[in-house]
């Protein structure tokens, strides 16, 4: 799969589109059809204990599909979240916690991405899995 | 199914044990095996437009089956969230987000639970679906 | 929700399109938006002691849910399963086993259904639950 | 994790406790927490037009995470499925239907289990993808 979105572009786009979290995840690698992104925890994340909370770490799988399918696609501001499907496996530790995402499939409607969340430098022990199903608009349908 | 705990202790044991997110979210009727929650929307669960996010909608999911399951088991902090699946439908209107859970399954080990997301008077259009796990610590593990 | 099929129309639209498994299944109720169907079940949809197996359940969900869609869309033969969520919680026991199923959502490029099987007369006591989402042709795309 | 049974002993264990559906199913390579096992598929697997049907995908998927499990658990007829998630993302080709299984977790009471169905020579193009979640009996709990 081609990329069409850089690093800096998906960036510049999370940025723009979605000031109220664009402070909350970094891009760490984008190689498609492969996209890991990290949550920058803020206490909002956490639960007592200091553990990542199970909807940052959704949020983290969400927005890492988001943004593994316009790395292929472009920007198309309109895909939106039709399915997730998430394990808790582990309790995630103190630290950084990062998210590796596939596309497997970019249809023309739908798309399939497949992924793990996991401590930085414990992808052996992944915390979460998660799969997630995106509605893409019809073609023709541009960002603005 | 017995009611163990009833509104008002659920919402005593929600401002205790989660003081982080106690004011997002509000008991509207605990009926075992129901329990309908709402959500108490403010920016940080808002996108762009208004609409509730999707990580604020797996929130509210998972902390409705979580009461759902404790208004029959009693309170016991240990249970943990083990997997979700969740379908997003139709897109939030402005105005408060309700999800009416089931408890349709306690076992010794697992719980079972699946609601239903819907605003304020549109039950019969949901905004989304979510069935969710979740581990019961072992007998014996009381709370506190 | 309108009905564009009844009971007779999906039994024929099952035994012309689908004769490999039409006689396993039983249409019980069709009151769009909820389809309940019955497996008959033979030999192969049994494990050793005599209880539906897991892929038999999943059929009937499947097929269930698939007749729902079409109890309200009208003979659609290209709709395709592109995600189930599958929830086991009971040891069938011998005896009927049963799907009620209902369309959640029918858009234009996706339909959801959600839905319980239990033994007949055992519905507070469901043997799975089940979520699944189907794509549905573009409009145009006719049945024969 | 430490491989307790190979492939041999897992077919001999298929064809002891499984022998309604032993002849279904080949042992592709066991290399924990690797499991691949390939469909032997029949008419009774197929829909019109010569591509596995949707339970027989499923089946595949339950029966490779049963013995993902098992390689590396020792044999324990008691685990039972859980929850399944599963994805359709291409048609299947007519040829042999092979699925790679992951084991991701195997915890006390719970097992996780990753993979994806392909034709073989095809696994870039992943007819579906999915996630399986088992019980498993408490210690002491054996086989026989």
């Amino acid at each position: 799969m081609d990329m069409k979105m850089n690093a800096a572009d998906l960036q510049a786009f999370l940025a723009r589109d979605f000031p109220q979290v664009a402070a909350d995840f970094e891009f760490v690698e984008v190689a498609p059809p492969f996209v890991t992104m990290a949550l920058v925890a803020s206490d909002r994340h956490l639960r007592p204990g200091g553990t990542v909370s199970g909807p940052s770490m959704f949020g983290l799988a969400d927005v890492c599909a988001y943004f593994c399918i316009l790395s292929v696609l472009g920007p198309v501001a309109l895909a939106v979240t039709t399915n997730c499907s998430i394990d808790f496996m582990r309790k995630p530790r103190p630290g950084r916690l990062l998210c590796r995402m596939e596309l497997l499939k970019l249809g023309r409607a739908l798309a399939v991405c497949e992924g793990r969340l996991f401590g930085e430098g414990a992808e052996d022990k992944p915390v979460a899995r998660a799969s997630l199903t995106y509605s893409i608009p019809p073609k023709g349908t541009s960002h603005r």
